[in-house]
C-alpha cells in the first residue's frame, strides 16, 4: 500500500519501503520522539500553526530542543506532499533525538531525526464521504490513562503504548470472530472518563457539548479544540469537566474527534446505543465549512 | 565508538553503523518493542533463563506473540557475540511488532523485527574493577513511575520515556555546571518508593535487606531476584514491601542494581550520606561469585 510512496527522511526523499532509521536512533530504543498527525486538503495543512504550538509543548515536556523553525518543518511537509503528487492526505511528522551516546540520560545537543509519512486520504468534507464507515462502536477498557505526573498527557509521543493496550484489550475481548469495537474508551486512575486510544470523546446532553478536561490526563486534540470554538461561535453551551461513565451513557449524543475521523457519532457504548443527532450533525457541518474556508479558498 | 560493531537485524549481521529498522516498524512509531538488557561473561550469557522468561511475560503482557523459540533467539546473540570477537559484553534484545497496516490496533499475525545490539563490556567480578567509577548519587524526582493499571510494570519495552523524564529532571536540577546525580529515585503515584529510571533499590536496616515490593509499580530486575536470592541463601533476612522516602533515608547501607551496574552502592540520597557497608560488600562478593562459577567454569 505504501509501495509508490516517498517519504522524507533527514532531509532527503526516499521510498516508503526503504525509509529507515538507525536501531541506535532513540525514537526506535525509547519511543524518545514527538509527532503530530496533520490533514491535508486541497494540498494545505490544516491548522498547522496549532500543530507547531503542540509540537513546541511536546518537546518542552520531554526537552527535546531539535533547533528546528517550523518554516523548515513545513518545507519538508510541502515538498513530501509535492514529490507525492498529493492534495488531500494524512501526514505525520515525526521528530525525534537521534543517536546519542549509550546513557539513557538525554544529552542536550541533539542531532534530530525528522520523517515526514504521507498517505492520501479523501477529504471527506461537505460533498464526499467520511474517512470512516460507520459510526464508532466503543468499548470500556481495564487500561488506565497514564497520569500526567509519570507522562504529561499533553505530550504527543513515540510512547504510545498505552493506548495499544487498550485496542489489544478490545482485541481480546471481541468474541469468536466478532469484529472488535472501533475505539476503546479509557479512564484515568481515579476513574473519570478520560479519552480514546486515538480520540477525544464529546458528548451532548440537554444541549450543551461537554468533553473532559484536559486538566486530567487527555491529549489537547487538535480537532477537539476546533470543535469547542465551533460551538462556542454557535451558542452551543460547553463544558469541559470530569465525568463519570454514567454521565456518558445518559447523553443523548455523542462523538469522537480525531484529525483523521474529524467528528465520527458513537454508535454504542458498551453495547449500549447512543448515537450522533442534530448537535452532532451540526458541528460536522460547521467543521466542513472551516476546512473548506481554511484551506479550499 | 559502535564504528567497528556487527548488529544482528532481522536474521543478518550489519555494521552497526547501518543497522536500520524502517519508519514503519511499530518499534519506531509507538515503542511497540519487548526488549532485555543481558550481561555476557567469558562468552556466556548470564541468568538466560530468568531473561527468557521476562520476555515471554514481557510479550505477554502487550499481546506480542512473535513465534520465535528461545534457542533462536539465543543463537542469534551468541552468533553476534562471535563475529564480534566479545566474551564480555553488554547485549541488548529488542523484538518489535514489526511492520503491520496503519492502525493502532495491533494485527495478530505478526512479522517481528528482532535486533541484537552489541558492545564491550569488561567482566568487573571478582578480581576486575566494577562498571561504575563511583558509588552512586542518587537524587529523587517529581516524575511518578507509570502504574501498573497503564503500563504495566513488569513489562520491558520501548516505551522508556518515564526513565527519560526523570533522568532529565536530573539534568535540570543540575546547578550550573555540577554533574547531574547517577540515577533518578522515582515514586508511585500513592508516593512510596518505587526505583530509578534503569535500576532497582535495595537498602539494609538492622541487618535486614528492603527492597520494594513488584506488587508496585517496579520492574522485576534479573540483578534484583539474583541478590534476593543469594542473601536468603546467606540467611540475611530479606524484606519486600512499600516504603516512603524515610524508611530508605534512615538505612544503614543502600545499593542500586541492574545488569549493567550489577550492585553499585549508593554514596547520597538527595544529599545525605548512605554509603554501602558490610552487608552491601558481602551481597557483592557473593555476586560476583555466583557469576563466576555460572559463566567462567
Amino acid at each position: 500500500m505504501t509501495d509508490d510512496l516517498l517519504y522524507h527522511v533527514d532531509g532527503d526523499l526516499v521510498p516508503a519501503g526503504e525509509a529507515t532509521v538507525s536501531v541506535d536512533d532513540r525514537g526506535f530504543r525509547y519511543g524518545d520522539a514527538a509527532f503530530e498527525t496533520l490533514r491535508a486538503y486541497g494540498g494545505t495543512i490544516s491548522a498547522w500553526d496549532r500543530h507547531v504550538d503542540r509540537l513546541e509543548r511536546t518537546c518542552e515536556s520531554i526537552s527535546l530542543e531539535h533547533g528546528l523553525s517550523a518554516a523548515d518543518l513545513r518545507e519538508r511537509i510541502d515538498e513530501t506532499l509535492a514529490a507525492n503528487d498529493l492534495a488531500d492526505a494524512y501526514v505525520r511528522l515525526s521528530i525525534t533525538r537521534g543517536v546519542q551516546p549509550g546513557k539513557l540520560t538525554p544529552q542536550p545537543e541533539v542531532d534530530p531525526t525528522v520523517v515526514v509519512y504521507v498517505k492520501p486520504l479523501p477529504r471527506g468534507g461537505l460533498e464526499g464521504d467520511p474517512v470512516w464507515d460507520e459510526p464508532a462502536t466503543v468499548q470500556t477498557v481495564e487500561t488506565r490513562r497514564v497520569p500526567d505526573d509519570a507522562i504529561p498527557a499533553g505530550a504527543k509521543t513515540h510512547n504510545y503504548l498505552n493506548g495499544i493496550l487498550a485496542r489489544a484489550e478490545l482485541r481480546n475481548l471481541a468474541s469468536d470472530g466478532a469484529e472488535s469495537a472501533d475505539e476503546a474508551l479509557m479512564f484515568d486512575c481515579d476513574g473519570h472518563v478520560a479519552e480514546g486510544a486515538t480520540s477525544n470523546l464529546c458528548f451532548v446532553r440537554h444541549g450543551t457539548l461537554h468533553t473532559p478536561t484536559t486538566d486530567g490526563p487527555v491529549l489537547p486534540g487538535i480537532t477537539r479544540e476546533i470543535v469547542l470554538g465551533l460551538a462556542k461561535e454557535a451558542g452551543i453551551p460547553v463544558r469541559e469537566e470530569r465525568y463519570d461513565l454514567e454521565d456518558v451513557l445518559a447523553a443523548d449524543e455523542a462523538f469522537l474527534t480525531n484529525r483523521t475521523w474529524e467528528l465520527r457519532p458513537v454508535a454504542t457504548l458498551d453495547g449500549d446505543e447512543i448515537g450522533g443527532g442534530p448537535v452532532t450533525d451540526r458541528l460536522s457541518r460547521l467543521y466542513d465549512e472551516r476546512i473548506e474556508q481554511a484551506c479550499y479558498q
